[in-house]
């Protein structure tokens, strides 16, 4: 399919070891240019698999580049299904320069991002969600990303679709059952059981796209916004938290005017935690654009930890700053200065809100603050359950959940068998370009690939 | 030797995939515990040298963090000497840091900076002026840094210094004789002949501690300082060769108030741009602590850029700058804003000035400039010829010099042989010092290691 060979550096910057692919029919011999191997009978050309060969990188003019190690990988046995090389040197920037412009110059041409995954996929070495969860695994910095990232690797969503496929093919066969004998006007299908089969595939569909909340969340970090009073200490807790000293930290109310980010990992799952502006009546311009920040970090947030100065009226700073209508069992109250002020009455708080007591300056019980975040934050998913990550997959999802919703009005509606078993086609449409079953365009492959990074 | 296991991530952040490398005599007895291969009757403690081996890395509950290939290298036939174990995973910072602490958890040590190459050295794969050629070789950035790196990887100074023990062992083994008859009173050895061997030798010692001065400057750039008046144009030049937007660029004069330095590759060779700021009188305190600078730089620069405007006065410029004694070869006069100053008179410039015309603005004739900067950085040492590039090499070989001239000097004025013959001893002691052939103290090698790369 492809004639092209293809190579890229695949390793990141600096390190003391770099490894350059190669991938292609053409790979071998363009490795034999200019690899010379250190058994001099011997030529790359008649490489077995899997096996590793020492030797020299050299120029056209025969002066020694470094020496590698390559490896080699026959087709259909290699990560791409073709011929595949990979030649791991020392990590200077000259070098692997050196080595990948030989390369190009006789006759590989430079990988595009994702090309060799993408490759992959069109070698049938895997299918186009598995592709995707290749880019997530490299970028998975969680216990709980990662998870997800081998689970979509090892064909949970492809399992997903099998079974829905299952399902809706079973309908459709039931329908034309139908169709075949509508001259003769009788509905030969169980209505019922037909109807029965949609539920079910909405129910499945229902699930997926809803667990998407959490897939993008775990995926991005679940938001957590750090709210307060001037002057309450609310960067004092990120940093503490943080154990870092990210926000400047002063004793002038108002310092902190931009809404300031950062991860923070608990138990394996990554939380971003969005530092706002203190709010308060102000008349500065600038620090009333920060509040209005801050108020739209609170409204987006899925933890809103409010940090309350127990020198002050509780229940006054938790109304000020709480959007009434805002779920209360997302909040952690965090009482402030507890080392200062023990016996802070917190009898004014709403039911529903957990309280945290905790000195940020004096980092005490912050296992505690973490305990609680973890408790608000854990979903009720099964983990072999699968959770939808990726924005391409919950869009197609989405678009199938509502074509099999319109098949369910449709029948109820007694419309033609023909309009409910379009909404079907579509949904199985669907389906087929998550897996890429189907000639996926090489505009959406173009879009599936340009994200990932140069070398997988 | 040592009888720990060590282990380190061997290649940079970022990328596609990741290197960790595993050295010691536990290497396959560790990987097994969390290496499961894709053969299930396959254990990696059979492994074969030079093989892949593809399979799972899991987690002591059985969880797949990664598929993985490692690779296998045999003792001794490996870069430690050892045996040796490659794991080649998705470059996840969350599955690197997973697959590292399993190997910790399992009995590995994190390996400390260059602890691998120092194993090679101390199980002689590579002596030790060889090790610190790899520490060269992973940091240079330009041909003529990787060439020097790679002669000395291939044992370059080994074989200078096999010749300069040769001589001396030759002339000690004359001058024993000499002291075994010293009771008889009588001069055995021939006192020109042993002079003729210190002169040779000395001629060698010196050839090599003065090529130091073109080592250093290839391995760190050789300094080029960009000087001139106000205004005249120096930060558009540094910005037209980087073509880049490195230095502030303004109308107003002093704009440049710090030493601005960055780097240009000519034809393979580093040089360090010094932008200085512009030189004239002037009261503010802060612009004449940046005019001590500029002059400064140029006392120590390699070759002056002399940016002259050709409205004003030429000579002028020039005598205002430029120190009297400083060599005339070394300073290229850049005759800026050409294209609209065509017949600048450059009579008045002293002999031995290199001139170029230019515009910076319009970036004409700046390949002009390039090869009249190669012109006069090119040093005439040959290519096959040892140049030092290394501090303690050269720390050595001035100490080795100095005892020889020393032997000289008591030689000639008719000193005792054995006054000699210490000397000698010195400078033959010095040499084993870069070899590593004596042994070398903890000191020593920890000093030498510490500037390694982890997982070098």
């Amino acid at each position: 399919m492809n004639n092209t060979t293809i190579t890229a550096i695949c390793t990141g910057h600096g390190g003391a070891i770099s490894v350059l692919r190669i991938s292609g029919g053409d790979t071998l011999y363009i490795l034999d240019k200019i690899f010379r191997p250190l058994r001099k009978d011997f030529s790359i050309v008649n490489a077995e698999a899997n096996r590793l060969y020492n030797g020299f990188i050299v120029d056209n003019d025969g002066n020694e580049i470094d020496r590698v190690v390559v490896t080699v990988y026959l087709s259909p046995h290699s990560y791409t299904g073709e011929n595949v090389a990979e030649i791991s040197c020392h990590a200077s920037s000259y070098i692997q320069k050196e080595i990948l412009s030989l390369l190009l110059k006789n006759g590989a041409q430079l990988a595009q991002p994702g090309e060799f995954t993408r490759r992959a996929f069109q070698n049938k070495k895997m299918d186009l969600s598995q592709a995707e969860a290749v880019a997530d695994l490299i970028a998975s910095k969680s216990k709980a990303e990662h998870l997800l990232a081998v689970n979509q690797m090892r064909g949970g969503i492809t399992l997903e679709i099998k079974r829905l496929r299952d399902l809706l093919l079973k309908f459709t066969s039931l329908m034309e059952l139908e169709l075949d004998f509508s001259e003769e006007d009788v509905e030969f299908a169980d209505r019922t059981q037909l109807k029965n089969i949609l539920i079910e595939t909405e129910n499945y569909l229902s699930r997926l796209v809803s667990s998407f909340k959490y897939g993008n969340a775990i995926k991005n970090g679940i938001p957590v916004a750090i709210c307060g009073e001037p002057n309450a200490g609310k960067s004092t807790l990120l940093n503490a938290l943080l154990n870092d000293e990210r926000a400047i930290v002063s004793d002038i109310p108002g310092t902190t005017r931009d809404v300031l980010e950062d991860y923070l990992n608990i138990d394996g799952v990554t939380y971003r935690l969005i530092d706002t502006a203190g709010i308060r009546q102000t008349d500065d311009r600038i620090e009333k654009l920060g509040i209005d920040r801050a108020k739209n970090a609170i409204s987006k947030a899925e933890i809103v930890l409010i940090v309350l100065n127990p020198a002050a009226n509780i229940q006054q700073q938790f109304d000020e700053i709480i959007p009434e209508d805002f779920p209360r069992e997302k909040i952690i109250a965090v009482i402030n200065k507890s080392d200062i002020y023990a016996d802070t009455d917190i009898s004014s708080l709403p039911q529903g809100v957990s309280v945290v007591k905790i000195s940020a300056k004096h980092k005490t019980n912050l296992d505690g603050l973490f305990a609680k975040i973890s408790q608000l934050s854990a979903f009720d998913f099964n983990q072999d359950e699968v959770i939808l990550t990726n924005v391409r997959h919950f869009t197609i999802f989405s678009e199938a959940l509502d074509a099999v919703k319109r098949a369910e009005t449709a029948l109820e509606s007694g419309l033609s068998g023909e309009f409910v078993s379009q909404d079907i086609r579509d949904a199985l449409r669907a389906f087929a370009e998550i897996t890429g079953d189907e000639i996926t365009t090489d505009e959406v492959l173009g879009n599936i690939f340009k994200n990932f990074c140069i070398g997988k």
